[in-house]
């Protein structure tokens, strides 16, 4: 199957249409303290509410969906409100929010409020807090938010299996004084998922094997593109729930400074510049950098099988042996069998090779210049002098003739004394 | 097995108790700077010492022990003086220490004293520092505390092994000028265990499997809390000699900052906020917050795995299949088999499922609304407006009535258009 | 075999050789800022470089290699000009580089500069800012540093297949003005390998059980020392391109400060006191410190199988069982397989084990006290009053008299009153 561009920026444009819609009434609401501006939640959406007697009020529904990990993996999840991870939660500093959770899930839950000062009462822990909330019931939390920040939101109930499952998903307190600055404001929050190759169900048992790492719940090439302009300040608040993995996330060309956590604001003077942020697992990460020079940037998880999708782990190392026909022969009776080859893995990129029942290639989508290598926790942040807007795919980048790497020519090669 | 908070907390008092007894010679010791005040340690205890000479004499005896990890789970361990992790040693800052080393194990130790700047000689590394404590010797350290902080203890030979099945302590060297601060101060250390279903012995192998995860040697429900008066100043100290995880220590309803590391304090201009604190591997932690309002607030390892109990990874994902007596059938052929059920796991919780010989369920303790569906790394910093006294736990707490989760009501749905 | 500190020794004095003479072209260019001072590479060496018209160049070669990790263990690798990781390159802020690669490998490859603000043409991540660089084909790269610091290179092609193969390097860009402070200036690049045990073939599919790990492409006991002098200023530039973990490097007998990251220099007041420093996969972390007291202070990675060289993570915990002959007789069957012994792994590194083919002993150099039960990430730190020279290995420090750790006589035993 030949993956484009434009099928991917599909989900994000309707996320991008539905999100306005959705915060109409809000807008529109009298009482409260407009949100001065929205969070972009590429390929996903914001939570809608309404204002109510000068309470902001939500409603989650968990429950099992249908979710497109990437274009040719769908599996069956858990998640909040049709989607994994669930909408983005967005109000101002000192709102009062009410939060209705229905669980349609087979199973007990409950939410917690991460990182959040909510009453004791309203903390979500099931059995101590709170009594779980039982399949078919609805619960009601409400709480103000008393500090602007970037929160989550989780089960407090079976943990382990529904945070692996999905359910998981980010809250963004705005300050009440509008700061007046311009500022592209993304949430990302990641993910790690043991998906068996041919199977459509996440196994929440995986400790340490997980074979398809997420952004917003997408996978390279699912992943929508960020946008900014070159000079605009930009914002990113990653979140990571786990299960196990602290993340590294790496961004090309820049260097950033992480601003602030879960815990609140980091002093200015007790910032770092980094070009990689380590998320750890149960942690926000709000970086804050300005955008250099234009180009498709890629950021992505730097541990390497976080920057890959799915793969035979159990295969055999090829490297270096003669495997003419292995391949063939092994696919006959091992369907999920993936062959390193002989030579490395590239070739399995370049080819169009036949995939497993859902289940997708390890490596790759076509770019400007060959194929992609890449998978997994990888997405790009694409920079332009100027864009047409802000959830419109510019395309590729090209680089002024004479600034990117190519062949060297023999004269330069001569000149310079280099012997190949 | 029903398991009552008050059978867990007996171990603690007992702890409680010893610990001011054995202190009785240190502090009536004329010649030393007078410790100011000492650490608690949830379900250990200090190393007793006595002073002669204007030293500080301690005594380690490196032993095979049995342990309990948690009610129903005893192992086989090899700790210090009866117990892993060892008990704390506490000195003040200047003072001159004797350490005698016992090894009653069958093999060659040594004692390394992580974060000290002991005489080269005194490092503690087997084969470079000094000759290996052979089976049955007793060696003898002494050095200043040249520096007040938080560091660690544990074997320099054939190190993996011994600190895999319990080899470990923590160092607390309190300022030699008694601040005057009165603060909650709070010591513990992590730990992972691999302890195969139904055996009594870790194994020391495991890299990344680890199945029992704990505090001061205990899996909750086995953890006892750790307790403070609203407004008070708690100051935690997180120790981590591994194997392999760098854990995300996560504590409810607060934000607090790391004051210093076993290299030294953290400059005031240099903290940071958090509600996660991330301890990596071969170091200390200490963070300093207020307590923030009365609760039983939890505090586990962010790491989903990290805060469950034995469960068997090698188990079949069987969300969304029919189990309909699978359970029954597999047990008796394979009795360290766990199924998740088709429905996630709460329901092992709830329902009295028979355990395996010598081995605990992957999640629980009976609270005050149900089952709290935890395990492992996590326990509870109980905060009430006034407390007993501080070894007893006050029970559980409950908010007052308005302000918790609970069901919605017919009315609050149809007054906020709410369809579940 | 018996391996003596002198055959290791050889190889980092052909190094430091090898290095003063690839040095001299640079040394003698006109046109260009001279570099202040050389970064010492233990094990490894620098990249040549000539300078032509204000331009610095260099050649990368990426090619497979033959490569001793250690004595008694030769890996079939991948890496850049004859060795694991490639040279370091080393420039000076603001100088304009090109780079020529030529691709030897039998797969595609590109070379990404990692935190370097090159043009996005130059970036280096195949199918996007560039062709893939076909086996056989040179490539040029050319660019100006325009920030001084610490970074890494590496292939953005194939990216999982070739890092684990080995593929990486350490760029070095000193200030252009001469700070003139007298510093020695240390690079370490670490690594982990999946080695099966009897193969010469690293397995890049290897995810959590990696069981060779490495400083500058060698493990201990094949990793060459640090040297300084009291009172010296040290500085060591931590490298880490994974492929999966996040290394925690302690040194004894010292506390350290991170200066910088590849994302720049950390502002003072930031700047934090610790004994272990956490190296995130894709950051560089650099610290400072100042020589303390004489000895051979060990420094190595904190997670206890990082510190570990080969072992069989199937065998079974024979720990407290009767293994009498059955090291024998397994031996007979399974020529991998290593027994932990009942009484721990300590045995192993005394006896003379015979190892299976092309392996290393999991623990093992003769010390100056017995055997150093130590492998993987772990090098020495040696600090003299005086040294010869910055290559010559000063052999074993002897601490004065009567300031080690030795066994307790009767006398003392009876004057401080222990029963052993």
């Amino acid at each position: 199957m030949t993956i484009t561009r434009r099928t991917v920026l599909g989900s994000s444009l309707l996320a991008g249409a539905s999100l306005i819609v959705k915060q109409g009434p809000a807008a529109a609401a009298p009482k409260v303290t407009p949100i001065s501006s929205h969070v972009m939640v590429p390929n996903g959406s914001l939570l809608p509410s309404k204002v109510s007697g000068g309470v902001r009020i939500f409603h989650l529904r968990a429950e099992p969906i249908k979710h497109q990990l990437a274009p040719g993996l769908e599996i069956t999840a858990w998640g909040y409100n049709g989607s994994t991870p669930g909408p983005v939660i967005e109000a101002t500093e000192g709102e009062r929010v009410r939060i209705y959770v229905t669980n349609a899930l087979p199973e007990r839950t409950s939410v917690h409020w991460h990182g959040v000062f909510a009453p004791y009462g309203m903390d979500g822990v099931a059995g101590l807090t709170q009594a779980p909330i039982e399949p078919g019931k609805t619960f009601r939390y409400e709480f103000a938010f008393d500090r602007a920040g970037t929160f989550m939101y989780h089960p407090h109930a079976d943990e382990m299996t529904q945070i692996a499952l999905g359910m998981m998903g980010m809250i963004v307190v705005h300050p009440k004084r509008a700061q007046g600055e311009r500022i592209r404001d993304y949430v990302l929050m990641s993910h790690e998922w043991k998906i068996p190759i041919g199977t459509s169900r996440p196994d929440p048992l995986a400790m340490n094997d997980f074979n398809v790492l997420t952004f917003n719940g997408k996978a390279f090439p699912g992943t929508a593109p960020l946008l900014a302009e070159t000079g605009d300040r930009i914002r990113i608040r990653f979140g990571n729930l786990g299960p196990m993995d602290h993340h590294p996330i790496h961004l090309h060309g820049h260097t950033f400074e992480m601003v602030s956590t879960d815990g609140g604001p980091v002093p200015p003077a007790a910032r770092i510049p980094e070009t990689t942020v380590l998320v750890p697992v149960g942690t926000t990460r709000t970086v804050e950098f300005t955008a250099r020079a234009p180009g498709d940037w890629p950021m992505h998880c730097h541990m390497t099988h976080h920057a890959m999708n799915q793969m035979g782990h159990d295969s055999a190392n090829l490297i270096g042996a003669d495997v003419r026909g292995l391949d063939e022969k092994l696919g006959r009776v091992a369907p999920g069998y993936m062959t390193m080859g002989a030579d490395g893995m590239s070739e399995m990129a370049h080819m169009r090779m036949e995939q497993p029942k859902n289940s997708i290639s390890m490596l790759g989508l076509k770019g400007p210049h060959g194929v992609i290598e890449m998978g997994g926790m990888f997405t790009l942040l694409k920079i332009r002098d100027q864009l047409a807007d802000a959830t419109t795919d510019p395309g590729w980048y090209e680089p002024p003739a004479g600034t990117a790497a190519t062949e060297a020519t023999a004269a330069e090669l001569a000149r310079d004394g280099i012997v190949p």
